[in-house]
């Protein structure tokens, strides 16, 4: 299973805006209009649990995530963080790292249940509050990237 | 926020069926019908996050959360297991390590989302399959115990 599969979207695309890439894994920020700074760590190989993989490239892994993490909280300043690797739809290891804030749309449940703020029921503060966001990723990604190179 | 907190249900209770505990941190099964071997890694003091912990705190959780996840698939065969840290509505650490199966309440979304199989609408192996897995419940929390005691 480590070699790219014809059918696995993440043997064959980014998985997202590729921020940094080495060796085993790569950093991805997704497209989620609602989650600025919502961050993803995938392997390159195609494993799809983390007891598939060596202790070294396992504690590589997890470094990464937590770089993701301290570095989400330093700039982005989420009231908490979520980290999950599930994998039911695309068994390729990827771990989705999540700021999270009082008031999104999910919170306080997973960002994978229902929206307690549906589309069209934003509160009036919403746009500017997600402009006000949206204007510190250019230096998250500045930060994650000095992180990651710096493991 | 290490000190217990009064309104915290983790810092008070065990949080479920008490498998294994050491200094940093508990191991408990979760009771949840559709999720035979559902368990818990929890840290015993009250941090929010993995980047709260030093690092060697933080490599002690995830080795336990790995034996978990290796006992799982060893014994109980899952498809997929999931690994998750959230904390949104109990911001002190644990991890969530569930063995995932297709036909699953939920599979292949994550447990947070609306169930595929409600309740009352389950296919009629559904029971026999649930007795089954059961079966291998006591001899999943010997081997896990016995794996977190070797780390």
């Amino acid at each position: 299973m480590n070699s790219p599969q014809a059918d696995c979207p993440l043997c064959h695309q980014d998985g997202g805006l590729l921020l940094f890439s080495n060796a085993l894994f790569r950093v991805v920020e997704v497209d989620d209009a609602d989650y600025p700074g919502f961050t993803r760590v995938i392997l390159h190989a195609h494993r799809a649990e983390m007891t598939d993989l060596d202790a070294a490239s396992r504690d590589a892994l997890m470094q990464a995530v937590w770089a993701v993490e301290r570095v989400q909280r330093d700039v982005l300043s989420p009231d908490k963080i979520n980290v999950a690797a599930l994998g039911n739809m695309v068994p390729h290891l990827h771990w989705h790292v999540i700021p999270r804030r009082h008031g999104d749309r999910h919170f306080p449940d997973a960002i994978w249940a229902p929206a307690r703020v549906p589309k069209g029921a934003e509160p009036a503060g919403w746009p500017a509050r997600h402009a006000r966001l949206a204007e510190h990723l250019p230096r998250y990604r500045h930060a994650l990237v000095t992180a990651l190179e710096a493991l």
